[in-house]
């Protein structure tokens, strides 16, 4: 097994659901050790989420927890939350996406546990952050999606707004998460320094959205409207009929539009205002869009595309999530790969993004049955006995 | 100024457009140096891009920008290769988003490059990754969206699929790509060594669609549908029409759809199956929605809002994109703030997501003219002599 850029490092995890535990699971591929906390019984509430496998493991847990090690933890009683501290002395980082004031609630407070361990990277990852008005407001992923901006930029002029399908706000902030848990593991490799770390679901939605929109309003006054499939900036850029379903093509440079119009047959049009610049082209959107569809509807998904593509038009036909799921570039990539689950067998899941040549994504392994690693944990970590163990277990505390 | 996670690395940054350069703003806001290296005259193809300010500068780029050192060089001149490998020689990190060959054509393979600077960590951010049978296929966003599967997953079930409005492909790439650059700089601190680091646009995409919706088609064999509003695992979850706009409710526990019926004055179902565990009341969203929009439609966004939050259930109004720019939440926390531009004044950019105690991300530095750093980093950095430097813009290399 190859190295990873973060052997060596102890997290302690107390997320559940999806934006914490995707922010965890991109540190393990990255190769940091995760020590997920759960609670007894039941676990993480994503373990119960459908679809599942034959032996009740579900897709998405599965999925987002591979190669963490799972312990249960009782934190509503007072040895729960005394072993508790003893486990944060002893990591690098701690994560959690309680609801603003849980962990606070609990006597975990990120003030307290990094008194106990100065050194201790505390993470929060929440809907609003924790600070501002909203701090106590509940969240969850349509609601920040909403909340920043994505919603009411997402969808057709002519119908409801509507959200990105997957959930973005969860995923797109444990990204953040991560990154700002990297970053400030260097401070502390520089300092010995730890800190507390408050991401905000909103906060990272708002990023996504001002970037390509807010301008328009800051500088000129104008509310954005929903584009649909097309490109504020651009055009011809947009999603268009097929005989069998949709192409979306997709041009930026003037050189692009000519190849498109030499692929439709539309020679007489390279040397017209449609082939200008950008900014000159754009009030032609209206005229060139239908002009492209009489082309486009009259012929079949891989017909399109392949004449396209001949002429170096970027294009593609819109996958169904069935062809995704089958994708050669994913496969390729070992995107696509098969974890092999105890109890499920063969799983498959979607692979490591860190193509590092050095350190690679190492993602081979399979996410823990509930409570695997106690006896590694609390034994070889904390020094209890068998017996105490069995003890712990008895009241309900592990 | 407070101590920035990533003081003292420095990153030399062939980005243009959007997802590269946001990367590089990430690493920028947690204290890295960047020089950016803009073709002489035109520089980044993003300072075209509208809106612009006043004076000539495109919002979009300010936003990306902000905080970073631009220089300008020539790279398809011998001399400007020269200068150009002098500059990897004392850098820590090269990233760039050409297409794929691009660099190796100008005679800056990574390969090549590594050997010049061991220490180099190298990274490419591109629509398909570097290997693999697309990896030569232009991209673009909304084709990177579509394939990854998004765009066939979000919109309403009769209408033609729709992408995320935000360039999330772009975008959520280059948050991939800090993070594993900053992953690099761990190993390169312990080991000395650099690397080579690869991510691709469908990857992360793929990735964010997969947590959701792969386990429908890998476990069940189900084409995941478009769900509009909806959350595929949980309902009541939608978007509901109130009289004068959308609001957004977001159940989960089962306490939260109790509370729900009881602020909509429909106690009487509180024992009813409506009122079960997420996986068994799933099959009553056809009933449950229509039921909760009759109560919705017949009142405005902020009453409704007003009554559910007293009751604990998670909503929103979904706001405009004005109201999201004049958010008090995003304000509070200094999401919303001005640079001052020398030459456009005061400008309103996003601010950064990375509150960390210790080390802030840092933000109040306005984006920098073309060439602006010409002189420190060619002067000061490389030692070339005033004359030289007329010299080399006189030949048209800087």
């Amino acid at each position: 097994m190859m190295a990873g850029a973060l052997n060596g490092i102890r997290v302690l995890d107390f997320t559940h659901a999806l934006g914490g535990p995707f922010c965890t699971l991109l540190l393990r591929d990255l190769g940091a050790e995760i020590i997920k906390v759960e609670k007894p019984g039941s676990g993480d509430i994503a373990r119960g989420r459908a679809p599942q496998t034959k032996a009740n493991e579900s897709g998405t847990f599965i999925m987002l927890n591979r190669g963490k090690k799972s312990i249960t933890l009782n934190l509503k009683t007072n040895k729960g939350i005394d072993i508790c501290k003893n486990l944060i002395q002893k990591a690098d980082v701690l994560v959690e996406n309680f609801s603003t004031g849980t962990m606070e609630k609990l006597g975990l407070s990120s003030q307290e546990m990094c008194k106990l361990n100065p050194g201790l990277i505390y993470a929060s990852l929440s809907s609003f952050g924790h600070t501002g008005p909203y701090r106590m407001e509940a969240g969850y992923d349509p609601i920040a999606q909403a909340m920043g901006g994505l919603t009411t930029l997402t969808g057709y002029p002519d119908r409801p707004p509507v959200k990105a399908g997957p959930p973005i706000a969860d995923l797109g902030t444990g990204v953040f998460v991560a990154l700002a848990i990297v970053s400030a593991l260097r401070h502390k490799a520089n300092t010995g320094e730890g800190q507390v770390i408050d991401i905000s679901m909103q906060d990272a939605i708002w990023l996504f959205t001002a970037i390509e929109f807010a301008s328009n309003y800051f500088i000129e006054g104008v509310i954005p409207k929903r584009y649909g499939n097309a490109v504020p900036h651009t055009t011809p850029s947009d999603l268009y009929t097929a005989k069998d379903g949709f192409v979306i093509i997709a041009t930026l440079e003037v050189s692009q539009v000519k190849s498109l119009f030499r692929a439709i047959g539309r020679e007489d049009l390279i040397n017209s205002p449609f082939c200008t610049e950008q900014k000159d082209r754009l009030k032609y959107r209206d005229q060139l869009d239908p002009l492209i569809e009489n082309w486009t509807k009259t012929k079949n998904m891989q017909e399109i595309v392949e004449v396209l593509k001949k002429n170096d038009v970027p294009c593609t036909l819109v996958p169904s999530y069935d062809m995704v799921c089958n994708d050669p570039q994913l496969l390729s990539r070992e995107m696509i790969i098969e974890v092999e689950q105890p109890l499920s067998g063969k799983v498959k899941t979607p692979g490591s993004p860190f193509k590092l040549s050095k350190t690679p994504g190492n993602v081979n392994f399979p996410a823990p049955r509930l409570g695997e690693s106690n006896h590694e944990i609390y034994s070889e970590m904390l020094g209890y006995s068998e017996q105490d163990i069995l003890q712990l277990e008895k009241d309900r505390v592990i």
